[in-house]
C-alpha cells in the first residue's frame, strides 16, 4: 500500500460508478473506427469566423468585462443577449435578472444537486437519462427513481404516481430530443406536467439542450414557455439552457432560469464551485449573440444533422431490418434503438458493442443511462460527428456485427 | 408566503453565512469612493494584446481543441505549459499528467471539499483566511478548525497539537502572501510543515494564487518545491495554482497538483461539475504561455503592485501613525492591519468601516475572514486596485475617519 492509497475520501464518492462507459471509450482508440459513441456536437459546424470577430469585438470594446473577475449571476450583456434567445423562442416575461450563468448546463445541474439535495432525497429521472445527470444528483446523496418514457416522452401518468409515492425533491426531464432517447414529449403531456407541477408542488427541471437542434418542423415550445399558460407553474419550474450544441462546447456555457428563491441559493452556492463562468468566454458569447449570426448558424446545423439523422435511420432500415427497433429522432444528436432479437439474433447491447469495435464501430449500450432496471437490449448511437459515407458504412459495420 | 418559498432546499445550506460581507459591498456603490476593500487584481495590468495575439493563434491553429469539449482533466497543451512554468519555479519532476485544470483556483477548492468532506469531518485553516475557503468548505460540511498565523505564516508548534487534536481531513494554507494576512510563511517553518503532514499523514493544500506577485526578492520556494527535500511529503500535499492574478481572471484558470489517487478522485468530480474548464479560455492560455510573454507581464505588474503596496503603507504610518499595527507585506495585493487603540480610539472594526465610508473610502473588517475567535480589530486593505495618488487620498479618509 503506497501512502497516498491512506487518502481518506468522503462518503459520498461511494455512491458513484463511472467505470462503465470509461471501459468503452478506452476502445475508441483503435484506428480506424468508426464512432456512434460520442455525445459531442461537431466542431467542424463551429462558425470559426464568427467567434473570432466576436473575441476581437469583446477584447477592443470590453476588455475590463473580458479579463477580470466578473458577478457570479453572469455578465450583463450575456444575459440580456440570452433573454432575447429566449424571448425569441417564446418565453416572454423574461428578465436578463431572472437568468443566471453557468458553467455549461453541467454546472446548472451540479447546481441543483448542492441547493436542494439531501442525502437521501429522492430526485425522479427518465429511464433512461443522461449520464452525467445521474452520477451528478448521487454525489449529493441523491435516491433516484426512474420514469418509464415511450416515443413522445416521459409517461405522464406513470410519473405521476411516482410523485405521490416517493415525494421527490424535483423531477428532471429533457422534454426535446432526449439524451440518450431521442424522444420529445408531446404538447399535451408538456402541459400535464406543469399541472403535476402546481397539484403536487413539486419542481420540474427542464434540460433544453437540444431544442435548437430541429430537423423539420420546430418542437413543441419548452415547458418553460408553456408555464405562462398553467398559473402557478413558474414557481416550480427551473429550466437550463446551453451554448455547448448551436455556438460552442468550448465556451462552457449554460444558463439556468429558476424561482427567485432557489435562484439566489445557487448564486451564492457558484459563488463557492467556481466564483464566475468565463468572463471572456461570456463577453465573446454576448458578441456573437449580438451580431446576429446564430440564426444562420443554427439553420446550417440543423440540415447537416437532419442529413446524418436521416441517413443513419435509412442505413439501420435496410442493414439491420427488423433485428433493432428505434423510433426516428426529429432533432438532436442521437437514435435511441432496440435490439428485438428477431431471427434469433443477439438482444444483450454490451456484448454486441464489444463485437461491433471488433468490426470496427462503436457505440454506447444503455445500461449506463438508466438508474435502476436497465433494459439491456437498447443502445444509444450518435450520429452527430460523423459524415453520411461514414454513417453508412458504420451501419454497414453494425450489421455485420449482429 | 409565495408558493416558490416552500421550496425545500438541501441541509448544507444551513451551514454557510454570507450576508456580513454582502452588505458592505452594497455601499460601495457610493459615488467617490475609494475602495481598498476589493480582492480583485488590476485589470488595466492585464496584457490584452497578448491575449488578443493568443487568442487569434488558438482560433488558427487549433480550433478543434478551442471550440469543442475538451479532457475533464484539462487542455493538454495547457497542462504541459504550466507544468513548464511550474518547473521554472522549483518544481521539477512534474509531468503534465500530474496537474489537472481547474475552473479557476476557486474550483479546486470545491473539489477537494466534494472529494475529500464528509459531514462533521475537520478542516484545519488559518485564522484568518480566504473568505470563499471557509464557505465553500462548509457547504460540504466541514467543521473547520482555526491556526493561528503572526507575520511569518502559520504558528507551527499550535498547527502541531491542532493536528493531534483533531485529526483533520487536511490543512489548508496559503503561504504566500496570504489572503487576507499578507502573510508568508518562512523557509523554516516550510519545511516543518511538510514533515508535520509525514509524520500525521495528513494533507496539506497549498493555495498558492499570489507568490507570482512578489516585489522585492523572491519568496521562498513552494512547499511543492520543497517536498522533494522532505521524502513522503509529495504524498501529502496538494497545490493550488491560478492565473487570475497573473494573466487575466476572466479565463476562470487554475490547477491543482495533487497524489494521484485524490487526483483521479477529483477529476471524476469535476466531470460532473462542469465536465471540463472552457477549452477557449484553455487553448488561449496555453499559446499566451508558449509565447513566451508571461515573465515581462509579470515583471510589469509586480512593479506596480509593489509601488501601490509601498505608498499604502508609508501613507497609513504616516497619516494613521500608532493607531493601527501591521506587517509591511512583501508580495501579492493585501495589507493587513489592527487596531490598536492608541490614544483611546476605535477598535472595532466593523463599526470603523462604516465610519470610513461615510469618509468615502471603503475596507474590509476582519471578522469573516476567520471560522472561529475573530479579532475585532482587524481589517484587511487591497492597495491592488488603486493608483498611488488615490491609495494617499483614501489613506487620509481612513485617518479622518478614525
Amino acid at each position: 500500500m503506497s501512502a497516498a492509497s491512506a487518502i481518506r475520501f468522503a462518503d459520498r464518492l461511494n455512491n458513484v460508478e463511472t467505470s462503465a462507459i470509461r471501459d468503452l471509450f478506452k476502445l475508441l482508440g483503435k484506428p480506424g473506427i468508426i464512432s456512434f459513441a460520442g455525445g459531442f456536437p461537431d466542431v467542424a459546424l463551429v462558425d470559426v469566423d464568427g467567434i473570432r470577430e466576436a473575441t476581437l469585438a469583446a477584447l477592443a470594446n470590453e476588455p475590463g468585462g473580458a479579463l477580470q473577475y466578473g458577478a457570479t449571476e453572469g455578465y450583463q450583456p450575456l444575459r440580456e443577449q440570452l433573454a432575447a434567445f429566449m424571448a425569441a423562442k417564446g418565453v416572454s416575461q423574461l428578465a436578463p435578472e431572472q437568468l443566471m450563468v453557468t458553467t455549461g448546463s453541467q454546472q446548472a445541474l451540479d447546481l441543483l444537486g448542492k441547493t436542494l439535495v439531501s442525502p437521501g432525497d429522492k430526485v425522479i429521472v427518465e429511464g433512461p437519462t443522461f449520464l452525467a445527470t445521474i452520477q451528478c444528483f448521487r454525489l449529493y446523496g441523491a435516491q433516484l427513481v426512474s420514469a418509464p418514457i415511450d416515443g413522445e416522452g416521459v409517461q405522464v401518468d406513470r410519473l405521476e404516481q411516482l410523485i405521490v409515492e416517493h415525494r421527490p425533491k424535483f423531477v428532471y426531464l429533457i422534454p426535446t430530443f432526449g439524451n440518450p432517447s431521442g424522444a420529445t414529449l408531446t404538447l399535451e403531456r408538456r402541459k400535464r406536467i406543469l399541472e403535476l407541477a402546481v397539484k403536487y408542488q413539486t419542481l420540474i427541471v427542464e434540460d433544453d439542450p437540444y431544442g435548437d437542434l430541429y430537423f423539420g418542423a420546430a418542437p413543441p415550445p419548452s415547458l418553460l414557455a408553456l408555464s405562462e399558460q398553467v398559473p402557478g407553474s413558474r414557481d416550480w419550474l427551473v429550466h437550463c439552457g446551453s451554448l455547448s450544441k448551436t455556438l460552442s462546447a468550448g465556451f462552457r456555457l449554460g444558463w439556468m432560469i429558476a424561482p427567485a428563491d432557489l435562484q439566489a441559493k445557487a448564486v451564492m452556492c457558484k459563488q463557492f464551485s467556481d466564483a464566475n463562468s468565463s468572463t471572456f468566454a461570456q463577453a465573446t458569447a454576448a458578441q456573437y449573440l449580438k451580431a446576429g449570426r446564430m440564426e444562420g448558424n443554427l439553420t446550417r446545423a440543423r440540415a447537416v444533422y437532419a442529413e446524418r439523422a436521416q441517413t443513419m435511420c435509412d442505413s439501420l432500415r435496410a442493414e439491420l431490418g427488423d433485428a433493432i427497433s428505434f423510433v426516428q429522432p426529429k432533432g438532436g444528436l442521437f437514435v435511441w434503438a432496440r435490439l428485438t432479437g428477431a431471427g434469433g439474433r443477439e438482444t444483450d447491447a454490451k456484448a454486441y458493442s464489444l463485437r461491433a469495435i471488433d468490426q470496427g464501430v462503436a457505440f454506447v449500450p444503455g445500461v449506463p443511462f438508466y438508474c435502476e432496471q436497465p433494459d439491456t437490449a437498447a443502445l444509444r448511437l450518435s450520429f452527430a460527428t460523423s459524415d453520411v459515407e461514414k454513417i453508412r458504412e458504420g451501419v454497414k459495420r453494425l450489421a455485420k456485427a449482429l
